[in-house]
């Protein structure tokens, strides 16, 4: 029924299973993407909206490298919002709100447009195996498929089981079957597993909510967008909403507590940190007697709405009950209650920087299977496992992003080296060359390597090496260009600047804090130089930056450099750890577990010190 | 977390479920629709199409009423089609090809814009009985939600069983849950139930067909429309394609007979006759070495499609390897196999004319619980579910169509009359008034009754009545109005019809065999009267259809009203059939347990002879 044998088969297409699909099928593999449900392809599981702090920027890295979520984002955004603009550009970070069926819709139309990508309805319920190598998988009717190599992107889906209140039933999402047979089958074989717990809010009937009684949250004035090709910035948006828990909410969710599997023991494994349920918030900060909630339309059409903040296992009673306390949902009516589910992951200890796993040759683990949290962590991680599997099979070197080069990086290079014990998503703060790493320059960053393997297209790379190009000539000319002092001085005194005396170059005074590119392009040489040479918002914006950060920027690029060179002292494949007799006991067995690929990565393992360090370098012979 | 009291709750958000809460809340009913997944309102589970012979007319009328079928159908169609136009416009009978997602994306906005109308996502798994009436649901979480009356319109969900080949799992359609506890609790309550099966074909990769090999099915040059109102024809439209299976395709299939669930014993349960499964026809027509399949796109975008007319349970390997010898399908690749299910339904015998159940109040069944096939079938019956759910919780009188006032009325009438053994679909041989119930006049037939119960609304029948006046007009015309032998003559030459040699009506010559309003046209007093009276295509088709079919509308009008007089008389609710010795005993029984309303009804009944018929109206003084 089905190719004598795929190249690639991806399980699972949501946000990672659709990227690995598509950039395996797009560097050439022959992809099937086998999913329970074919119309629920690139579905939004929780809240409808891509980026944010830190996501933003992974979803820019994911558009610079040849992935879709930056395009299917655009297409299907109803609000866009550049977080963090008053900040520093390192922060900035972009946001859509999303229309929940049109983002799935292009998702599947993208992946119907992309050649050697079949598509097949059924659940996997094992893997093939031979020779400790993945060769394809078998399905619930007992069909075996294929391949060079598997990407499982399994979700919320391995053994899901849902909790609402004291009720518990299986299923991998509200209204959607658990699947069964993968994880029986990798713990046979050697890998060790957890357990994980996410939860999502209700989602309620916009019709019944006053939000004359909320706050707007409009989106940017001047939109911007995702990605780095020609999709379109929005030009009408929808509003979301803000209003706010109170202390009598807390006392009605409070009622719940004895029932929610969270705090009577029936919930054991970990759930997001950062994106914690009510009751939770509730419990850990005692003293706030009021939490924010973000009421996100559905889409451009809908009147389902999704409370974002009030995510819930507590029984649905008392769900509702308390909601209805809340400002502006005084006659909310619900669509479906929030429910906590808990899932199987793998420890991604158990993976190769390339997502491979150390166990099972060519058989790959991303998105939530791997611990992670959230829908850009996701696709991230899908893009990668797919070019990897790619690149595996035909013999190529694998791909592999540093940390000061991608978010992406820093997020794989966290998960293999450290592992997690709890839902890991992504922040600034774990990236140590943030200033490096920006929404703006992920494709000087990123295009280049993806084109050179192949999948970002020539078009981009032309597109992002004309911005290269006439960003680095703009700051070129801020160098080499002099100002007069009576031109300058006019700015400088509207800012309450110190004036200048002298003439000099410009790239100084603009490197002063609060002069601008506006104010720079009040400059009678600036502006023409703009038209002369028809630049755009985002060579000015990539200039502006290189500018008035040129000190920061340089600054951390040495840090990295340095860095870089124990990233260049390698430790060999099968290294044995045991005969290195001054290693901490911990060390030791950290290092033999994780098998870190060079000195620096072994530096990030906790519980290896400086000193254990110390003893592989002079090992090593340095 | 409800309104304390609804008073109408939809099980079930299908065809029947969504026109139910539709009508239930137009006209003023607080109605809630619950569903096990809001994501799959208005899911077409079989074949991307609506309308068909006999069954397009079904649209039309619903549409006449007020219900949203024929808009929803206008909005999402992708090919317009007006079957059996080389016949007798009693056969008229139009079809649209939809496109999946829309339909169901159009489904779900109109339920949304429609006041009234609250949903919630959750399994239904019991019913609400107080007193021998239906005051509510339970849901799988426990909850009870009050209300005056239920509508159950389970679909396949009933403890749904797919087969495929010769292995079966739980499902009310691939991938999603099957439904539990609903059929359990009507039988402890009284009630009959039986298993029906349907089936579905496999979808597959349209890029993966040669569409040069297959002769292709465009739709209509001018295509018109289902619905009433003013939705727009389509202006651009989409192919289907037909092919042929062959003797090397049977031979291929036969190889898995005895692993076919239908012929190893495994199902029981009985099929649409009409829309049999691949092996059905091979084994039911042994002679015939071909059958004809209608590949069909699934919609605007997408590559996947429907290979209509091979629907199968036979084990997917089977289906792939036959198909791949179906011309065209040398390189098909599957999207998902075809499968058949199994599911619960409840002999109709046991409902009313309103379709509320015999046995408890104010209980409502529509669609595939009765027993019928179908998606104007099922949506028929919810419309008039959710019409009568409110109009008797409102002490208003029933709303029933009679069999020659609608194909919803044969429908009904033929279902709680005569039951039915296997998935009943309508057709034009089972209304014996076919002349007048056409797909041109459902708004002359319908829209009045609906306006005065209160869901047509002003605007509609106005519409109506503009035609109506129009056309009535026009026919007046005609009758009215000399022709000159001259003029006319020159038509009737053209046509080889024998020439006139006295001035007459145009009624007389018009209404001559091969003569058509075009023809008429030419006449410069006809087509003055219609640039002055700017009369539109539909009335003109209307006058047209008025003139030339007036015998036989006329003779089926006397006929029609003859047999009324059988349907005037009333049989009285509680008449105790025993002490009419003379009926014979299969009469007496069928009789007891139907409890026709009229003797006309009485005599539709298989097993009530003639004679019966006549000790019954002796008896009533007749």
């Amino acid at each position: 029924m089905f190719e004598k044998e795929y190249d690639v088969i991806v399980v699972g297409a949501g946000h990672a299973g659709a990227e690995a699909a598509a950039a395996a099928a797009n560097l050439g593999s022959r992809t099937l993407l086998v999913t329970m449900n074919l119309q629920t392809i690139g579905q939004m599981s929780c809240n409808p909206a891509m980026g944010g702090i830190a996501k933003g920027q992974i979803v820019r890295e994911i558009d610079a490298l040849g992935g879709y979520s930056g395009v299917v984002s655009d297409k299907s955004a109803i609000q866009f919002k550049m977080l963090n603009k008053s900040k520093g550009p390192a922060m900035w970070s972009p946001r859509t709100q999303n229309d929940r069926m049109r983002f799935a819709e292009e998702w599947r139309m993208a992946l119907e447009d992309t050649p050697n990508v079949d598509f097949y309805q059924e659940m996997v319920s094992g893997l093939l195996v031979e020779k400790g190598r993945a060769v394809g998988v078998k399905t619930s009717l007992g069909l075996e498929i294929r391949s060079k190599s598997v990407v499982l992107t399994n979700g919320t889906f391995l053994n899901g089981l849902i909790h609402i209140g004291d009720k518990q039933f299986g299923g991998g999402r509200a209204g959607e079957k658990a699947a069964t047979g993968i994880t029986e089958q990798l713990l046979q074989l050697g890998f060790e597993s957890g357990r994980m717990k996410t939860g999502t809010p209700p989602r309620v009937d916009g019709r019944s909510l006053d939000y004359s009684l909320m706050i707007p949250q409009p989106g940017d004035e001047v939109p911007e967008k995702f990605s780095y090709t020609d999709t379109k910035p929005l030009s009408v948006q929808r509003d979301c909403y803000m209003t706010h828990t109170s202390a009598l909410v807390h006392d009605l969710l409070k009622e719940g507590f004895d029932r929610s599997p969270m705090f009577n023991g029936r919930i054991k494994s970990l759930g997001p940190r950062y994106c914690p349920s009510i009751e939770d918030k509730i419990n850990r900060f005692a003293d706030k007697d009021s939490h924010q909630l973000f009421v996100e339309p559905e889409g451009w059409n809908t009147v389902e709405v999704y409370v974002n903040g009030f995510s819930t296992s507590l029984p649905e009673d008392v769900q509702f009950k308390a909601l209805r306390s809340v400002k502006g949902f005084e006659n909310v009516k619900f669509f479906r209650p929030g429910y906590a589910i808990e899932y199987d992951y793998f420890p991604p200890t158990q993976l190769k920087h390339t997502l491979e796993t150390k166990l099972i040759n060519n058989l790959y683990f991303a998105g939530q299977i791997n611990g992670t949290t959230g829908y850009e962590e996701a696709a991230s991680q899908g893009l990668m496992a797919g070019i990897n599997a790619h690149l595996k099979i035909n013999g190529k070197d694998d791909f592999i992003l540093k940390r000061d080069e991608a978010y992406i990086g820093v997020l794989i290079d966290d998960l293999i080296t450290k592992g997690t014990e709890e839902p890991y998503r992504m922040f600034t703060s774990r990236a140590e060359y943030r200033t490096l790493l920006r929404q703006d320059n992920a494709d000087l960053r990123l295009t280049p390597k993806s084109f050179e393997i192949g999948l970002a297209t020539e078009d981009r790379l032309k597109k992002m090496e004309e911005k290269a190009l006439k960003s680095n000539a703009f700051v070129q000319f801020f160098r080499d260009t002099s100002f007069k002092p009576e031109d300058i001085n006019t700015i400088l005194e509207e800012l309450d600047s110190s004036k200048v005396k002298q003439p000099g170059k410009m790239f100084k005074v603009f490197s002063r804090p609060r002069v601008t590119m506006d104010h720079m392009l009040k400059l009678e040489e600036v502006s023409s130089y703009v038209t002369e040479n028809n630049l755009d918002r985002e060579v000015l914006e990539q200039a502006e930056i290189q500018v008035k950060y040129s000190g920061y920027i340089a600054k951390e690029k040495n840090n990295a450099d340095k860095l870089q060179r124990l990233e260049n002292i390698k430790i060999p494949d099968n290294f044995d750890y045991s005969k290195l007799k001054s290693l901490s006991y911990e060390a030791r067995e950290k290092l033999k577990s994780i098998r870190p690929v060079t000195i620096s990565q072994a530096s990030r393992i906790s519980g290896v010190s400086p000193s254990d360090i110390s003893v592989l370098l002079v090992y090593m012979g340095r």
